[in-house]
């Protein structure tokens, strides 16, 4: 019997194809027709493993696919998404983003490290086991959704309706990573994410900018508006903020610092002097996984176009805030502060638009799902791995680790910090996509075998 | 013999196909075929008045146009320019910005208002005087060039090495304008500008907005440079701004309560609940005149797409600052001093791009030109004239006004307050396009016949 790294190797250009051909999919929000056929593209691969696959609808959701095979009383739910975020800045991509390139061992296109190559890594890890081992003694539930990279709106709602369907002892979510240095990184929680535009339109038009010095200027305004949210240092100022914030407790931080992180790299590749409120050692990692944020991830108003001059007062401004929550903050409860911030200093002319909606949430670190995705890594990395107890991006584990209850890990995956996911040029290395396949063999061999 | 009037009525069709004629051509800044055209059409209706037309080049400036006629010691230049703003947003015209529509009696195209419309009657004008009177018994000199919209960069040039040419005892200044109750509107000056980009590129790519817990934020950095500029009520806060502000003397403040301003009528136009410091009456008229303003005229990072969300932090920032300048600042001093600020503030990392670069200026307001001007008013319009002592907007008037002294007035034009000059749906009335052949013809008449 071949070893499972001598299969995944023998069957590469196989599962290297399949990843080329799940990132040629445009599958963009807002365009629904190929969200349709990422869909099936997912539904036909499982299906083809002989899986029970359905469709969970919610309202005017992309379908979530489930696919369901094995068999057994243990049962591993494993979520993915097959959307990806917008490709803009376009004209900043060196090769067009769902064509994909292969250029020195690693794959350029939207959506392959985020989340499509761990999803067509699992869907070959679960080949390579069934040509291994035969079907597997456990049951394992794909649940693959389509809004995830605009805030998973409709995931709270598929949980609660699918609630029997998705029962499960465990969860494995997306995938974590791949430190610096070749660490697998797992999780137990993810930071939550409030997003919302602020919004002014102050006059009826854009106005030749001479009058400026009499007429309120809706730029000017949102940016004194700005200026009461966040001081220099990165703390939030609106009011309550830090209220229901779990501070990081003496084993969170015994934790961290047996957590590798490589300041110094991380500074240079950034090209930074320091990092925000020159936080170091320590104290930067507890900042990074314990900080909550309000990031600007866009402003515009008025005339833009570079090296160009335009007199102009513009008539509007629009600004996207991205709040990175941590436990307990609400979302909810987030937006509500900020209204009263804003409208507490005169700022109630500015109109707040909600959009990705997703709370913070930790998992315990000892449940089966997650020993089984920690011991894993033994079998497949030369590295021990990188534990740290919250992610600091955000995804909807929420639904599933809370609404649900299911212990929930985010293990090893193909995505490295240098992957660009969200910006041009996103990539993943082909190596350790073939690492992630096997990985996906070893962890669903550990949950089988593991006792309680 | 016809009355003006009469005559002006009779080619009404005629002389609106000329302006439809002109502003048919996209004569932008960076379309240097289109501005050839313009130019050359200009020339076209100027020689076939007789005049003798030369071009006035000066480094890689579009030619400005030089055409003279009539004959006589007395020597009035009219300086009009013949290029237009930029058209974006160009969703919101309601028809394309190059085809000019009339609808209920106003013209709708960009450039109608800002300053094809009363370059386009200047020239009617002549055609009307010389059917009416003659060959001028003074020398009249136009004076079109296709620069002012970014700021005439060369204008100062052409003026010194075009000195002789150029000599003249007035000069008439594009066209101010006429107000909310139809009185034709006078300036003897105008401010200056200082127009800058501010730029800050923080991050080699953007990124995945979970690590803007730790990473600077290019965005967040600038809006925390922008609140050092200006306070709330419009008090501009660069260190020594207002150095070299000539304050309203107690004449001014004299004139400025004579001047008719519409405050009620202006505020209603904006939507507003009120100006900025929350001014009215004399000091509201004040600020409008003798203020200079920090104007932000665009802004733009990271993600701007209304009604969608992607969590990225951005790499970088561009602001454009407009600042009207008063006499007597000047652009070169206020932009180093803007550079010192924001040195002095950690901002050293904020780039500054300059563009245009106007200096304010102030010309009497007893000149031969100036009272030609005033009289003429009396000898077309219904209302007495509204005299102010500066232009709110800017113009390139330095130059003539100081480096070649020649007197200056700005007299009545085209362009009233809802002419969206720089904005979509720019629009001038027939009728006024009219008043301003016949005011060309009166001024014209004035001026030859004024004793010193």
């Amino acid at each position: 019997m071949p070893t499972v790294r001598e299969l995944v190797e023998q069957n590469q250009d196989r599962y290297v194809g399949w990843l080329i051909e799940a990132c040629s999919i445009q599958s963009l929000h807002g365009q629904p027709d190929e969200l349709a056929r990422m869909a099936t593209w997912v539904e036909d691969k499982l299906a083809g493993f002989g899986a029970a696959t359905s469709r969970l609808t919610y309202e005017s959701a992309p379908d979530a696919l489930l696919g369901v095979l094995g068999s057994g009383d243990r049962t591993v739910l494993v979520y993915d998404h097959y959307d990806v975020q917008p490709v803009d800045p376009i004209e900043l991509w060196k090769s067009a983003p769902f064509t994909p390139e292969i250029r020195d061992g690693k794959i350029y296109a939207r959506g392959c490290a985020d989340n499509k190559g761990d999803l067509v890594a699992r869907l070959a890890g679960i080949e390579v086991y069934k040509e291994l081992y035969g079907e597997p003694p456990i049951t394992v539930k794909f649940l693959v959704e389509g809004e995830e990279e605009t805030g998973s709106e409709s995931f709270e709602g598929i949980a609660s309706r699918y609630r029997e369907e998705l029962a499960a002892d465990g969860c494995i979510w997306e995938g974590m990573g791949i430190d610096h240095v070749g660490r697998p990184e797992l999780v137990f929680g993810a930071k939550g994410l409030a997003y919302v535009e602020l919004y002014h339109k102050g006059l009826p038009e854009d106005q030749h900018s001479s009058i400026a010095v009499i007429t309120p200027s809706p730029a000017w305004h949102m940016i004194e508006a700005l200026n009461t949210l966040r001081d220099p240092d990165g703390r939030v100022l609106i009011d309550g903020f830090y209220d229901d914030v779990v501070e990081a407790t003496d084993e969170d931080m015994k934790f961290l610092e047996e957590l590798p992180f490589e300041e110094e790299a991380e500074r240079e590749r950034m090209g930074l002097d320091s990092f925000v409120a020159d936080a170091t050692g320590l104290e930067l990692v507890r900042r990074y996984y314990f900080e909550p944020t309000c990031n600007i991830a866009g402003i515009v108003s008025g005339f833009t176009v570079p090296g160009a001059s335009k007199t102009v007062l513009p008539k509007e401004i629009l600004v996207k805030l991205d709040m990175r929550l941590v436990p307990n903050q609400s979302p909810d409860d987030i937006v509500a502060k900020l209204r009263k911030h804003l409208d507490a200093r005169g700022f109630d002319d500015i109109g707040i638009n909600r959009f990705s909606n997703e709370h913070p949430v930790r998992s315990p670190g000892d449940s089966l799902i997650a020993r089984a995705s920690l011991d894993a890594c033994a079998d497949v990395f030369d590295e021990a791995p990188a534990v740290s107890p919250l992610m600091i991006g955000t995804g909807p584990m929420y639904p599933v680790a809370s609404t649900l209850g299911i212990p929930t890990v985010s293990p090893a995956g193909i995505c490295r910090p240098d992957s660009n996911i969200h910006a041009p040029n996103e990539n993943a290395r082909i190596d350790d996509f073939l690492h992630i396949i096997e990985y996906t063999v070893a962890w669903l061999k550990r949950f089988a075998e593991l006792d309680k």
